[in-house]
């Protein structure tokens, strides 16, 4: 048996066929239709599926159920969009439009619980049993999941990792508060650090990497800090510790099996996780336990969000 | 069918006959030999067991299993204490001791573990799904209950919520990282804020309520704001701050349908409460769901040990 998942971004729709292994038989994608009505992107959505059910040469009997992650807070068992910004959804019951166009059990999640899940399932957490999942982007995603189940609260709102504070009445984070660890840690956030930097240091590498402060990404100041550049050094050593000490901080919350961190920057790998390891191997309050909780990047990529919505069926939701 | 809990402190041992409901039918207590062998001390607590069931007119037959909470790190699998600082213990296989001693299933459980469960299954949490205890007292101690079930990590150690960082590079924290929660908002870091306070302010009321420095209490700063002592208020206005801010957060990773509040200082109940619900009210990430987080004070108190160790075999461990 199939199962399908789709990844209904504000930019991207992308969806694919998946294996009861986690593994992506076919996928496709397609621009987000502007300024569209829900049954509009039910409609897209349904073409879209059926297109790659084809492509596969499978039959619309081959796929199980079709799961489908948003950016945004879902209410999972009325199949509602409660709020996503992106799409201009509000309590939106899309779960059922999509099943009417796909004549499929649909079910809905938030695409960072998704992609916690696809990490657990198939990815760098397989065969754990606890997994928790920071994405540094925009801003700082989370996702958790313990015993085969997504996590999720009261509300399907937990998992706001980013929206700890780490540092009272700091930076202004968009989420009302002051000293979020997402105002620190997130991509974002690294970008805002290097310019910063760059301001102070204008014979830095960095400079003549991004072009133009306009021009920084979050790998600017790693790339430079590799060409020895000691200003971006400075760098990535601050953002570091901001990183470690959000990620010491959960790691005391949940000890969990596996701490996966996804998002751009974790193409960073070892560069990124290393000095994070040091800081944790010092500050974790179960230091000296037997078993402690590995520290790793993501597998599966931009892929997270397919394989996570696909394999809701597979769990206990 | 009746369970036996047993609280094993460094100071007192109490033990006490639960019903299937968490109401205690007998209770007892003993002090805790000193310097005693961990043999020693389960003959004490097999001692102190059979009394209290002669006591309440039963036979060992009623009893269903023992429940044991420690204030340490144990392995419940094992049966095994692994830290017990105030009885010196150090991998001990307690279990397996007062299994022999009772002819009974005995099952281990973390302090804070066991309030929160005891919370969860009888007392603040009654019929909820998921709940995080907080006990404010000499530190911040925090146990998590999940869909009938304690989670504890992969080491069972999680729930140190004590140990989340809220202002880097602050406070040092006796876990050796600078700024925890615990650092700021334990009943502990009060009596600091009070004394410091006192200090500033020779004719706070505070000096007549406390009398010296030294006997400054948890309840000194809240007993005169009472009576509108403007030092004391600042105290407390103060300390409602810093522990807003830890549980706002803790609110943004869990959204728990419970937040329950232990300890002695939850003795203060909403006059505590009342202020760090306004700021949570303006903080929490989830605000606008339908469905919150009821922050609430603990209803068992010392009685929870007791009770949540003898409710263990009642849940999934």
């Amino acid at each position: 048996m199939y199962y399908m998942g789709v990844d209904l971004g504000g930019t991207n729709i992308a969806a694919g066929i998946v294996s009861d292994r986690g593994e992506i038989v076919l996928k496709s994608t397609v621009k987000t239709p502007e300024v569209a009505s829900p049954e509009k992107i039910a409609l897209v959505i349904a073409e879209l599926c059926f297109e790659i059910i084809r492509g596969a040469g499978l039959c619309a009997e081959d796929i199980s159920a079709v799961g489908v992650c948003v950016p945004g807070s879902v209410l999972p068992e009325e199949g509602i969009v409660e709020v996503c910004v992106n799409l201009g959804f509000r309590n939106v019951p899309f779960g059922h439009l999509l099943e009417a166009r796909l004549g499929k059990a649909v079910k809905l999640v938030n695409d960072a619980n998704a992609a916690a899940l696809a990490e657990y399932a198939a990815g760098a957490g397989r065969g754990c049993q606890s997994l928790v999942m920071l994405t540094l982007g925009t801003g700082i995603g989370g996702g958790i999941v313990i015993n085969n189940r997504i996590y999720s609260g009261v509300n399907h709102a937990a998992g706001e990792m980013g929206h700890i504070v780490i540092h009272q009445g700091g930076e202004e984070c968009k989420c009302g508060r002051r000293g979020c660890f997402e105002a620190y840690a997130s991509a974002t956030a690294l970008k805002r650090l290097t310019r910063d930097k760059m301001k102070e240091n204008p014979d830095s590498v960095m400079w003549s990497l991004a072009g133009s402060l306009d021009s920084v990404g979050g790998g600017t100041a790693f790339e430079a800090a590799a060409r020895n550049d000691k200003a971006a050094m400075q760098v990535i050593s601050q953002y570091t510790a901001y990183l470690a000490s959000g990620i010491t901080s959960i790691v005391n919350i949940f000890q969990p099996e596996v701490l996966c961190i996804g998002g751009g920057l974790s193409g960073e790998g070892e560069t990124l996780l290393s000095p994070v390891r040091e800081i944790l191997d010092r500050e974790d309050f179960a230091r000296n336990s037997k078993k402690r909780t590995r520290l790793v990047t993501a597998m599966l990529g931009n892929d997270a969000g397919i394989i996570g919505a696909a394999m809701l069926p597979l769990y206990d939701i």
